[in-house]
């Protein structure tokens, strides 16, 4: 088992990782000061609840905890205001109290919605994530939650961090691909901005990752986790660092805006605007060999480096537009430098950017 | 005009209190930073817009601030999760951003609805209460913020403060007599609590104050904040001391559950409260004057003393239990053991709550 810490005073909490962990849950639950007395909330997916959710409650159950659970319809579409009720409803019903804690089993999704839910409830209950996705390695550090509304992603939540994080490597063996090749996009996203070693690392071991290897995969989760623990412990509320986390997000976001339903995942979105940020990132003077590894990495991944040619440029910088907020033609950006090194240019020009986007549309994905 | 901060480290912020001050909202919103680049959004209550509304506007609007606004209809039922999205809605709608700023203007139920859009818009925007209730002095001061549920009062919520307050004694005078009287009840709370001396104030200035006399009522909104900034900077979380400003909620909170729509205010809940609590206090050895003090208060202040004859002992009960949870027929309740002094027991016996109820439902008001 890996055990790395998130730094925030007295918000601090561990992440566990390692195989089988869900089996473990009681024990770590009660070695970091989960109520017996009080019932606790366990929020999960259709897809994840088949397989997991069973087992989770039995082993606490058995070590005597009150549990109660609330499984939502899986994907983006629960991070929705009236799934949230829903969680609420449940938790009045089944009689939660300031000393209970709810627990998220599953991706991102019920990460987000889970712990808005935790932050909400009588003003803040304890929360643990138990995150069954790769990308969930993102969501699960920093405290960032949030449901969405009809007009904007993640526009109601709170800063709410987790008591822990138990990341049991066996539940991602059902993930199917194409979420694993998601999820290691926020991998690769966390060695690009942060750490050159990792990216060598990432690009030697992908067969074994894409394989879900348990070794690799526990060591790529450990150090994902790690560059995005001490991002956010350096800068808890995104005045100014965080926001290289953002790093292909800018594209990221208005493609998948523009883009129909189920057509690209987050991590796809992200890859295409990691390989845009690389190209500007040579365009301003980063060495071409930023370009050349961030496009290979995700050749490689099995993810996409273009924009299907379909797309409309119109669309997706009004759709970049209504997220930012250009002000006289200037954005806000995350740029590569080199690879592990990346710059938040505050004065970037939307010019290039939709060359960029215009590029990106000849893009076909041949290594 | 006066002033007084709540000190809470990074969080503190100043209170106002004087007569007219609705008219240098631009420029105590200059003062505390509020940007004229990003919108500000102002959230009202229908009675409130009607008089208020349109002059805060037209002097932001004159001074450069970009403002839009929002008329949610009067009342609790506006604590609810779909007035709160129409909220959220509208600033969507309207461009705020990281940097704007929203205004409560009306009584607690417009503050803790904006105030808790405030929190969740965009994981927390900054936020500014201009309330214009009596009971208001109470809920602009601590940073609870929330919506209700149908199952439970307060259930959705955060601790959000805001950036200053703005109390315009003018305001106060259009103020029906049953709200003068309602949020009086919780100006007596902060006496009874806290400090002797204003309460003896409070008894002799309650005809100036029931009159609306803006010299009493600003040292009575003063005093009131004072008392409760003070407790709040002691345990802005409610671990343990902020409890004491329940003094009078269990019982009240109990009697609102099961009177009928309308029938009582807060304040007259809390009033009946209190002089059950002081009984108690009384009956575990406090002297008789906290008894016989704290009913003359509120009969002279015009609120009911005690529990009208119908209302069933059972339901007040039972309703208790839901709100409280006794544990093997024991509760936390707030006991008055001197005038200005409280203690929180942690051991209250339900059977002796019980009695109490039953002989408040003898009390008739008569001095
Ligand atoms: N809070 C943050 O800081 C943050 C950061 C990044 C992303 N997010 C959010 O995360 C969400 C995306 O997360 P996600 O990609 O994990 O999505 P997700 O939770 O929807 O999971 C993806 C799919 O995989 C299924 N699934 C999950 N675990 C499984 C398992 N072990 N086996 C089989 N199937 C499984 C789910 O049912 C779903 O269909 C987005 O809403 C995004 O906004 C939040
Ligand atoms: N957040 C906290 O710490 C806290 C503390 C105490 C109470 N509260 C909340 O406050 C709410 C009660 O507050 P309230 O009593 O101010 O209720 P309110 O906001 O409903 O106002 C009472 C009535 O007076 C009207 N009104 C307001 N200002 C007026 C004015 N100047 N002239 C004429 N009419 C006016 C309103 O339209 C309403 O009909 C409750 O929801 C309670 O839960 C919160
Ligand atoms: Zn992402
Ligand atoms: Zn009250």
């Amino acid at each position: 088992m890996r055990e790395l810490t998130v730094d925030l005073g007295d918000r601090s909490y561990p992440i566990y990782i390692g195989e089988g962990l869900l089996h473990r849950a009681a024990e770590l639950f009660a070695k970091h000061g989960v109520s017996l007395k009080s019932p606790l909330m366990i929020v999960s997916d259709a897809n994840v609840a088949d397989t997991y959710l069973g087992p989770l409650e039995e082993q606490l159950r058995s070590a005597g905890y009150l549990t109660v659970s609330i499984t939502v319809p899986s994907g983006e579409s629960s991070k929705s205001l009236s799934v949230f009720e829903s969680v609420i409803t449940k938790a009045l019903e089944a009689g939660l109290d300031r000393h209970s804690t709810i627990v998220a089993l599953g991706g991102g999704v019920v990460g987000d919605l889970a712990g808005y839910a935790a932050a909400a409830y009588m003003r803040g209950i304890r929360f643990i994530q138990i995150p069954t996705t790769i990308l969930a390695h993102d969501s699960s550090v920093g405290g960032k939650v949030a449901v969405n509304h009809p007009l904007a992603k993640n526009i109601i939540g709170a800063f709410h961090q987790p008591e822990i994080v138990l990341y049991d490597l066996q539940t991602l063996q059902t993930l199917p691909g194409r979420e694993v090749r998601s999820g290691l996009a926020e991998v690769i996203k966390h060695g690009l901005i942060w750490d050159a070693g990792f990216v060598s690392w990432i690009e030697e071991n992908m067969a074994k990752l894409l394989s879900l290897d348990p070794e690799s995969l526990g060591y790529a989760l450990y150090k994902g986790c790690s560059v995005k623990a001490e991002v956010v412990s350096k800068d808890e509320r995104e005045q100014d660092l965080r926001a290289i986390l953002n790093l292909g997000h800018t594209i990221g976001h208005a493609l998948e805006a523009v883009a129909g339903y189920g057509e690209l995942t987050h991590g796809e979105a992200i890859a295409i605007g990691m390989v845009g940020s690389a190209r500007i990132g040579v365009e301003l003077g980063a060495p071409e060999e930023v370009y050349e590894v961030t496009r290979r990495l995700f050749i490689s991944c099995g993810l996409p480096v273009g924009i299907p040619a379909h797309y409309d440029t119109d669309a997706i910088m009004s759709a970049m537009m209504r997220d930012k907020k250009f002000k006289e033609g200037r954005m806000v950006f995350v740029v590569p430098t080199a690879i592990g090194r990346v710059e938040i240019d505050k004065n970037m020009s939307a010019d290039l950017v939709r060359r960029t986007v215009e590029q990106l549309k000849g893009e076909t994905g041949q290594a």
